[in-house]
């Protein structure tokens, strides 16, 4: 993408009310806009990162058996008052409306009740199970408070999974691979090593629940950890018996805030009972099946990964979700011949399937930088009159900041068919 | 994928109230699922079609240089306000909720007035412009009655771009190069013969707006057309100073009901100096921008295609969106040298990334015939004894009923390192 041609600016000034470091940082830089409180539209290089996380959580869904689909945003009444649900004092972030033709409609916050009852369509007997499947779904949540930029929105996309199986054993063995999926993608974003599976609360159905917490001072959870143990426990469950349970002291445990990056739900049987979900087992018994849901905010992901990969001059995007995997800057001051060589650098690298903004803008090398710094890609390729004297490239890499310098057959040897 | 993994299963039945023939098809294939009147939930071989649709449409868009970003559902009065859109007696499909935060809360049926707010932070000058953008929305609209399955829903797919020129010179450019763009998405879906650049009513700025329209008997429109003269007129717009503008009589058109899949629309300069959006041009003067907007139907092409491309039997997809371009079925009658020599086949396929749904279900072959023929991917290849014994594979082509016989060679050939 040539820089000159994308509409995105960088912004010095962010609307007064947006108090949050990642979507401070993520406007300034023209990866989204603020529609309204807790709102965001996801511009040319904010939908990138957003698709390449999708594509690495779709990539480890698939892996464990999971089948894409996408359910409505418009929801039925019905549905969710059979399993009480629907009413305002039951959920309280319901965005509800009235249909034209009549009635009540609801706007999906959570999709477990018509995977549920849609199910109804397609399991009848054992043999049919187990079936996982999962969407990308822009979730609408009625928040009183929406103040963490893009890690809590009013609408966000989330990767919600659903696991029915015929009973527990199946059930575990789907949960624990799904667990491993789940750091699977924390890994690939490069936030696995801070990342914890933690026990919470159960909800209806179970003692405990896991959650998967990142370290990060902007997040809204806290969290009790031990590294050494992997051991991570929600402040909301952390008492002398589920230490007990687990085999810990309070002394042992570290405390941090966390941002909660995923969870897994455990609904025995009790969720499609109430749903009415069941299969026939092999002596033709109707059963309820025992169901599971995944989530993982993807949106979410996007902003804490915004506030671990930071510095003061702006976003420092791991390689796996970045935009562009380089940033080519010419500094060409008008010389036609620079600028061709970083022209034909730029279709080769195009040509070779490497992600690549080319800043071809006529403006000052120091703003060139200073947006390079604050859009974040992880490895910055300088063309100037230098470069052609000397034969040699400066890369930079904005992780660290150290400098290379390349001749053109190391700088292909680095990146070129590289898969990114 | 293996089809005995795959939860959807073929169905006799439709809902009650299902009357269309696109719904009823995709519904008893299972490639969407009904929620409401409406409203559908797209399965994983329905998922598989829309993004395919969705890819050619990108493509299209981005060669003519189109930036991909992605809007809010939740919408702010104050902004339709501006444009007097907000009134339902203005505007009568809005969903409006109440934010618990305080204040109405609309839900995006359009997005003209947003993106227009929005560019405001990006363009100021003539140096910022043109800029075209575009997104793939999921659009909740009221409506009052929905009948037409997936081609007219209350909640729906579409691509929608826009458009900002500095004058009427660079606009009318780009609107000429959408229409081609807009062809060539058609072209590649297989309906370009029998898509119409339609007259139609131009709204508020213009005599005349352009339509795509696609002659359907489940269409909603009807057009008076002239294949020789390449002439099509909605009949809205269909009067003598319509004729006499297009140079064409009454008695040379041949009337059709048609589906809409797209709408290209001028704005002029109304548009942004409703909505306050300007640009400065050399002389520093503050001018409106000239904006068009440019629509097409993602979810409603599909069952455009479906209602166009089918037969008694079912489906019949073509090769650009089928979801599989193969649906590989063995019958083994449980001779496990046959299955493990199907088993080959779909991993040589997957392995050259030949997309093939396999059906290795233990069920009988006119089920598995008869499926086949209701999920409509191009070509069918059986795997039985007869094949083992002739090796030859039978190879029928779901449009035309064409059979081949072909030594696994030439299946090779025909299909392997195909682009699908």
């Amino acid at each position: 993408m040539k820089q000159s041609r994308l509409f995105t600016k960088t912004r010095k000034e962010v609307p007064a009310d947006e108090t949050s470091h990642n979507a401070q940082l993520l406007i300034r830089a023209g990866y989204v806009h603020k529609e309204m409180a807790g709102v965001y539209a996801y511009l040319p290089l904010g939908i990138r990162v957003l698709e390449k996380i999708k594509e690495i959580t779709r990539q480890e869904m698939n892996a464990v058996g999971g089948q894409e689909l996408i359910m409505t945003a418009l929801q039925r009444k019905e549905i969710w008052e059979r399993t009480n649900r629907w009413d305002d004092s039951m959920v309280d972030v319901w965005f509800k409306s009235e249909l034209k033709a009549g009635g009540e409609v609801g706007f999906g916050w959570s999709h477990e009740e018509p995977i549920g009852e849609m199910m109804k369509n397609y399991i009848s007997s054992y043999k049919d199970l187990p079936v996982y499947v999962y969407q990308f779904q822009t979730k609408l949540r009625n928040e009183l408070r929406a103040k963490s930029g893009i890690m809590r929105g009013r609408e966000f996309v989330m990767k919600d999974m659903y696991s029915f199986c015929v009973g527990e054993e199946d059930h575990t063995a789907f949960y624990n691979a799904t667990m491993d999926a789940y750091m699977r993608v924390y890994a690939r974003l490069g936030i696995a090593e801070d990342t914890f599976i933690t026990f919470a609360s159960g909800g209806a159905f179970t003692q405990f629940s896991h959650e998967f917490q990142t370290i990060t001072d902007a997040g809204e959870d806290v969290v009790y950890f031990n590294r050494e143990k992997n051991i991570a426990i929600n402040e909301e469950v952390l008492n002398d018996e589920t230490l007990t349970k687990l085999g810990i002291t309070r002394d042992e445990l570290q405390m941090a805030k966390t941002a909660e990056v995923g969870n897994i739900f455990n609904f025995g049987r009790q969720k499609a009972e109430d749903i009415g979900l069941t299969f026939k087992d092999e002596s033709g018994e109707n059963i309820p099946i025992w169901m599971g849901s995944y989530g993982i905010g993807i949106t979410r992901l996007m902003g804490v990964v915004v506030e671990k990969f930071s510095d003061d001059k702006g976003i420092v995007w791991p390689e796996s979700i970045a935009p562009y995997q380089v940033h080519l800057v010419e500094l060409s001051g008008d010389n036609e011949e620079i600028k061709d060589f970083a022209n034909g650098l730029y279709n080769t690298f195009n040509d070779n399937g490497v992600h690549v903004l080319y800043d071809d803008r006529d403006v000052r090398a120091g703003e060139k930088f200073n947006d390079s710094d604050l859009l974040g890609m992880p490895y910055r390729i300088v063309v100037s009159k230098k470069t052609k004297e000397e034969g040699k490239f400066e890369v930079v890499e904005r992780a660290n900041g150290t400098v290379h310098y390349l001749t053109e057959e190391e700088l292909h040897h680095k990146f070129l068919g590289a898969n990114s």
